[in-house]
């Protein structure tokens, strides 16, 4: 984002002006285009009030921008001569189309990270810095000469990493598969898309689990699903819920994060795996295995995924490096019957031809070097010890006021708070107090929960983290 | 895709036999799924049809497979004693969805070029090998160090990258712009996939060229939109059209190619840009230039892209490196008013979480290394020779059997044949003359044109495919 350059010998409110002026005239700000209010702008840019105020009068003056009461400022419709009615009517064309935009809470979040890196991240599922592998990336980028083919990719993804994938599923988790079952995709965000998009239909009823990652996601909305809920228990669902859904809503998917559950923790246990697959059978209902989390395990014998006990290909499953290695790579993997891969890979052809090449080699190359086990087993000691650290602040600073379960693996710990608490008010007061995480209801549970990360936040930020937030506590308690 | 091993000491049959045991004991193909013929299987793996016989009846033996007159071979439902309802019916959810399936024609060449590599490649739009920067790429890949944050990107990309493209955008094609109107995209395809289903909705009704690339895509099917046709003359469409499309239908959104439009060549005459840009503003409807091919010019003085003619925000411009560089990096940009671009990047959010951050770094470098405009001077010396072979080619093959304007860029000849032809017959005679082209009918274009490009076969591959080509009529004519 641009921002005035306080060392440059032009006053702050000339750059404004001129950094706008060529916005407008370059059609970025079309005629219409509304700005920030004057106290916002200040907040952006990180200035005092009255030099905006300044700028936009200048701005006024010279015809450029509009101001009318209740309505702000905006870009003059009438500059160089246009009517009101010559230009396309953007804002119209912004609002319409068929995806809804991100929840507020998230955008909230999104949005006070970007600007004050200050505050204390325990909202994002993203790893901190120091826990990918920069070092090994930079060493294969450099030692490993790129020969690939610089064309388009084959639709299904590069055949080098899909054999990689099927080695190493089935090393790690137990999937056996070869890799024409195997579509790469950017991430478990375009897997699910895809099978939203392409494999159901406007009107279709899908089971989620209450509390959800999937609540999160607008996607579902968006592809006009009916959303039934599954409640998790300690031990995961429960599947005889299924049978119960599917008679009364007819339900064609199921969606499931068995290992480390987001946000809860839980671990499906392995009666109900069983039961569940027996189900899902019967009632000829798909699962979409969501997994995410398997190797940041803390357990020395991890549950394996569902899809290494599936052999009538039920379950769809999706993986990716995101939490285990680097999210900006933007590799996942999505294991399906060939016939569902081969139609999710021609739809992907028609959204985005496919993924970088450059991308999808250094992944190869990362996956099956010798150095990418060492990598797991620190980040998950590193994981490790960040979560002890977190339950110790707690039981610190929050003594009795903020109950979880220890989680086995995955990035988070789901906290119930023990007296009343309003979830974007807490939000506001926790940003006030240096921190950021959150709310409960954005994962479709009732209020009084809230989702502590430790991946994002470094070892050391973490006690800090704790007490901001019981801060914030304390500044609900006396509203 | 797996081929048997001719070398190795198992027999053929009984690889085939423990290939498809291995796929139907992992689920890959479950109960249900059909299988190729024996004849289309055979082609397949360029075996002999008497080997998959023989593979089919041992798998049918052992109860794996089962063959029913009328509709071939499938795998058992049977197996293990499931009933027939004991998996999901995945060919219900397949043939479901949002997504219409890629056109056959268009899926027949990409099968055929896929399967036989000694095929000439006159369909493709992409760049031969040796048109790549492929040393370059490695050179940047070794001399600079990757060492950037390995987190999520920014939604609208890479700011860097975002700041060479601003600067490439000026230099290059006059255009004007800052880093917050430009959205990086995983090329051109995600930009109009967004575009379509951000900013219109179901009905909508839009024009495009006829012909024109965009009927190639079931994108805009896909996406539910009424199609009206701008036909494209010698020096592109006739803007007055619009003015009656828009009467007739309430057009919402106009998608062009001005400069060498694919497929025809043409470039739209400065008196029709200055034309159309008026009567867009006047009835207000955005236009989406799509320009993949300014800079493969082979003009002194070639025409600025229409954007660069736009102060009002009213044209979405759209370029990428696919066919200036190389296809498989995966970049590509979109200028538009900044509360587009914010809409777009927000809806790509949720369906990818954006792109490859080695990608994109690795575009920025590219983009800004001294030896890029080398790269494209190269590139423009390469395809002109390789488009005056053609010309030559057509002339001694095929006199005055085929027609065509002269382009002076971009990466195709548009050809109007002489007689009267069938365009999936003369594809298939084609092919078996070993030769591949685009019928004209893929772009929407009456029958009795093809497309041949002179970008992907190698300079010498030229004239032997003309030849085949030529071969590949006169079948026609004997017919």
């Amino acid at each position: 984002m641009w921002k005035p350059d306080r060392n440059a010998k032009i006053p702050i409110y000339r750059q404004i002006v001129e950094h706008l002026e060529r916005r407008i005239a370059f059609g970025e700000l079309p005629p219409g285009s509304q700005l920030p209010s004057e106290r916002r702008m200040a907040e952006q840019l990180d200035i005092n009030r009255s030099t905006v105020i300044q700028a936009y009068e200048e701005l006024r003056a010279s015809g450029l921008l509009e101001s009318t009461v209740g309505r702000g400022t905006s870009v003059s419709r009438t500059k160089w001569g246009l009517t009101p009615s010559q230009t396309p009517n953007w804002h119209h064309y912004t609002e319409g189309g068929a995806f809804l935009p991100n929840l507020p809470l998230m955008r909230r979040i999104r949005e006070v990270t970007r600007q004050d890196d200050q505050l204390i991240d325990l909202a994002s599922g993203e790893l901190s810095d120091d826990l990918f592998p920069n070092r090994l990336i930079q060493d294969l980028l450099k030692e490993q000469p790129f020969e690939e083919h610089l064309g388009y990719e084959l639709p299904q993804g590069h055949a080098g990493l899909r054999g990689t994938l099927s080695l190493f599923l089935e090393r790690q988790h137990g999937i056996r598969t070869t890799g024409s079952s195997i579509l790469v995709t950017s991430g478990s965000q375009q897997s699910l898309y895809l099978i939203t998009q392409c494999l159901l239909s406007p009107g279709d009823a899908v089971a989620i689990e209450d509390p959800s990652y999937s609540y999160s996601l607008p996607m579902f909305q968006s592809a006009g699903l009916r959303i039934c809920r599954l409640p998790v228990h300690k031990d995961g669902i429960e599947p005889g819920d299924i049978i119960q859904l599917y008679r009364e809503h007819r339900i064609r998917m199921i969606f499931l994060n068995p290992n480390y559950q987001n946000p809860t923790g839980s671990v499906l246990s392995m009666a109900k795996r069983k039961r569940l697959l027996e189900i899902a059978a019967e009632y000829r209902i798909p699962v979409v295995e969501d997994d995410p989390f398997s190797l940041t395990t803390m357990q020395p014998e991890p549950p394996q995924p569902l899809k290494s006990l599936d052999q009538d290909g039920i379950v769809m499953y999706i993986g990716s490096l995101s939490k285990i290695a680097a999210s900006g790579l933007r590799i996942g993997w999505l294991v399906a019957p060939q016939s569902v891969v081969a139609r999710l890979a021609d739809a992907r052809q028609q959204m985005d031809f496919g993924l970088s090449i450059v991308s999808e080699w250094l992944a190869e190359r990362l996956m099956s070097s010798e150095r990418f086990d060492d990598h797991i087993m620190n980040l998950q000691l590193s994981l490790q010890l960040k979560r002890d650290q977190m339950a110790e602040s707690l039981h610190k600073h929050l003594p009795g006021e903020v109950l979880f379960d220890l989680p086995q693996g995955g990035l988070n710990l789901w906290c119930k708070i023990n007296h009343k608490i309003n979830d974007s008010r807490l939000l506001e007061d926790g940003i006030r107090s240096g921190v950021v995480f959150v709310p409960g209801s954005v994962y479709g549970s009732e209020e009084g929960y809230i989702r502590l990360s430790y991946a994002r936040p470094l070892l050391k930020e973490i006690d800090p983290g704790i007490m901001a937030l019981a801060q914030a506590l304390r500044m609900q308690n006396a509203r």
